[in-house]
């Protein structure tokens, strides 16, 4: 049996969706903060990039940090069958430092330690703005406060490709092969 | 129910594995040629570089292309738990060109255009070497032959931290929490 068909066994067996019942990667909250999604390390990634930044680099500038961004499974399907982000939409964030010249490597950048963990979640009922953005202070926090608007979302409205994301950016969103 | 409680579920169904029966993920060949992998895009993602090279940079090089490799769902599981690579664990790596100044993005690197698409799979029964390594030319290719030892595995045997696997620049398997 394939991986997908593995995944489509398993999903099977569950409540359906899209009336109301939840599926089974769904963000969880306590009132408005979000619960640190587990196991989001098995999640598809769906973009890496470094450095990326709004405003021009200055030439002494280091390379900057890794951004990695992972998506929930169910919502992943959803998108790459529609092009529409579901209800209950989580990205996860993890940002690494950039790391260089170990072992044999004497070019370019790895990923070297984590220093951020962050998530963004699309839930149109709880939320006025549709997504709200989430830090959990590199992992040591079990839930976190939505940050206001003018943090995160002022940018993701204006400049997100589709309904605030940053498809543009993403390679396994963008081109939905 | 979670994530991880979900993929547990989802295993608990299929045959055991460990004593000849090969997990839903594992590597499929036609004589030595291994057939391409499916849905990769769903499997963890253990790293992404830029530009990572074994000879020093000349002052003139851009930064070079983005690698992410994914490995495959069951041998991530088996390694997150041991520390051993098992037999039929697969690694598929896909490389980007770096993309820069779209959108909103004035300075950093995110990946662009893919370039390639290659795999390596642990067999000690089919390689002598214990490892192989393909390339399905960024995907035209329905299996791949294997590639000589002198192009991959002679450096993999050498500098890779664990078992010929360049465990030392993977956060995900590196950092194993």
């Amino acid at each position: 049996m394939r991986p997908l068909l593995l995944a489509a066994f398993a999903f099977a067996l569950l409540p359906p969706m899209g009336d109301g019942v939840t599926p089974t990667d769904s963000p969880r909250f306590r009132g408005q903060d979000l619960v640190r999604p587990e196991g989001h390390d098995r999640w598809p990634v769906v973009c890496t990039s470094i450095g990326l930044s709004y405003a021009a680099p200055m030439a002494n500038d280091g390379p900057g940090a890794f951004h990695r961004v992972y998506m929930n499974p169910s919502a992943y399907e959803t998108f790459k069958r529609t092009g529409i982000f579901p209800e209950g939409t989580t990205f996860v964030l993890e940002i690494h430092e950039s790391a260089e010249k170990t072992s044999i490597a004497r070019g370019g950048f790895f990923e070297g330690k984590r220093i951020a963990l962050e998530a963004s979640v699309k839930d149109s009922k709880r939320f006025r703005s549709g997504w709200a953005y989430f830090g959990f202070a590199n992992g040591a926090l079990a839930s976190a406060t939505p940050n206001d608007d003018s943090q995160c979302h002022s940018c993701h409205v204006k400049h997100g490709k589709i309904d605030s994301v940053f498809v543009q950016f993403y390679p396994n969103l963008r081109d939905r092969r």
